[in-house]
């Protein structure tokens, strides 16, 4: 059965739409009272992300309660690690922890490369959320792209500047790139199968892009991201890597329908360096959302005039903060929704 | 009497220099065993900053160990909001804590305008190291830049995203300017104190340019570096804003003589947007020193034919690592100062 409201894919693929289709990176999340609800009757963030009722529930709540063009599964990046052989904890105001870290040759000889049926919470979570939405929106599936999941394979947690991982990088170049095909070869496994669970879309996240020099990133990074690119072909890909704005005229080559932008770059310049042939998504400050309505429906309707009708997803530049308005968000989307050219 | 080696004054104000000259930022730190021979000597990194001999003892140790063609002033960014009013804890392996941050007006009504006697341990360490340099290099001296400042005065402590004083910026712009302006004029006093005491040049770090928008720099960050741009002329200055590629056209027009690079930006771009008024300075990614001897001394050489001949200071492109090898450091020092165009 088609889906209602496929606005998100029509304007990934390039195809008119009507108005600027709207998301929010982390919008299951902590903004939302129910989220929390959910969230407070866990354990940890690891048993809501491993159990596939719960998963679904809040991956459904920001389409009910936000309004918005799509809903993303809700997941970690994290998992991908965890089902090559490297366990991790989430810490409570701190982040992920991981036991074992990647060192060494045989460190590396021993992780497996994952496969879709290692993660099958998420591709129950996704089944279940598909039957939730019953084709209202589209799914978003996603995973972390190659370079960020190393960076915390090595460095066994977030870092701001993840010198371990980037020594890793220049002491033991060869080596580097074994265990970033190693990450690639699952992640592409491991999106194959979102796709069968029944994903309509896939976003691939590349948070820690920033620290990389541009020589590095596109020796590391770029590499594998377009190794990805060309292996998922079925539904459409966003390709977000934050920081990265040294890439753009790359990312322009890339075998993938959309790239995403922070709010570090300008519109008209991406527009010009990634070429007209991408769908752009983004770019909106996530701090924008702390002002009043006034200035964020005037900053808001300002993006979607830079942006022009046409090849645009709206969404911020990067995820949602968890102290924001739940009415902010509204504001924000319902002026997207309500704004024509 | 004039400076020997006066190679890094005489690229910032754009004169011909025999060779590239080259300095590294925190090349006073945890790389040189002598610096953590007089650290361990302390009750914490305060009381180095407020102890004149030893500020003193440590800002010329990497001129001697190094053979660095400058020294800059051993001291923290920090001493400016606390001469205004909030003090702070420098806390092992986590970075400075604010007891009282800035939160009303009340709050930026009760800080004042700080004077160079409030800095006086800064001055005196300034005074005892020129004379303990004895004329072998210039003498650098440094302040945060305003935008930075204001950012630890609100949120306390580093933080990932700085999100609460973005807020700040975008709920409360008219007393953020109020504060933005107390910070400027506390630092341009200090800033003339420093030449006062007898630095041969200045530097402005904004350290947390990259979290805010391109719009958002420009006005909260650019205004008031460049108000110190002007009040400041009577010694080259450097402004080094990280993550800030988005304002390299704007930094090209500052009245300032050096702007400094992070790794992240393209040399040759870089130049052409700033301009070829300006000397560049950076901007090898700190993580090379991992690298072996070869790879060092290949990627410096390219580094150094890149940005030419002239109106250049080799750097990093961020502070130098605590744990890179001290041998690694004295390898980017002698390429640099060994290679002839």
């Amino acid at each position: 059965m088609a889906i209602k409201n496929d606005l998100i894919l029509r304007a990934a693929r390039g195809e008119k739409v009507e108005r600027t289709p709207v998301w929010l990176m982390r919008q299951a999340g902590r903004v939302l009272p129910e989220y929390r609800k959910v969230r407070a009757k866990m354990k940890g963030f690891k048993e809501l992300v491993e159990t596939p009722e719960f998963a679904c529930e809040v991956t459904i709540q920001p389409v009910d309660s936000l309004g918005v063009d799509a809903a993303i599964i809700f997941s970690d990046i994290l998992v991908i690690p965890e089902a090559m052989g490297l366990p991790f904890q989430m810490i409570e105001a701190k982040g992920p922890w991981f036991e074992k870290t990647v060192k060494t040759s045989a460190d590396i000889a021993q992780l497996r490369i994952a496969e879709a049926p290692d993660l099958h919470y998420v591709m129950d979570a996704i089944k279940l959320t598909i039957s939730g939405l019953n084709n209202r929106v589209p799914l978003i599936g996603f995973a972390g792209a190659p370079w960020t999941i190393f960076a915390y394979m090595i460095e066994g947690s977030g870092s701001k500047t993840f010198s371990q991982a980037k020594k890793f990088l220049y002491a033991q170049p060869a080596l580097a790139h074994q265990l970033l095909q190693k990450i690639t070869d699952s992640t592409i496994n491991y999106l194959k199968g979102q796709i069968a669970a029944g994903v309509d879309m896939l976003q691939l996240f590349d948070s820690w892009a920033g620290v990389l020099s541009p020589e590095q990133y596109d020796e590391f990074a770029m590499k594998y991201i377009s190794q990805i690119c060309n292996a998922i072909t079925e539904v459409p890909l966003t390709v977000f890597a934050k920081d990265a704005h040294f890439a753009r005229v790359s990312m322009g080559k890339l075998n993938c329908n959309v790239i995403g932008l922070d709010w570090t770059v300008d519109i008209l310049e991406s527009r010009k360096m990634i070429g007209d042939s991408k769908t752009l998504q983004g770019n909106m400050d996530p701090c924008l959302l702390y002002a009043d309505y006034a200035t964020i429906k005037k900053e808001t309707v300002k993006m979607l005039k830079t942006f022009g009708p046409q090849k645009h997803i709206a969404n911020l530049g990067h995820g949602i903060y968890p102290d924001i308005d739940k009415d902010k968000v509204i504001c924000f989307v319902d002026t997207i929704k309500e704004f024509r050219f």
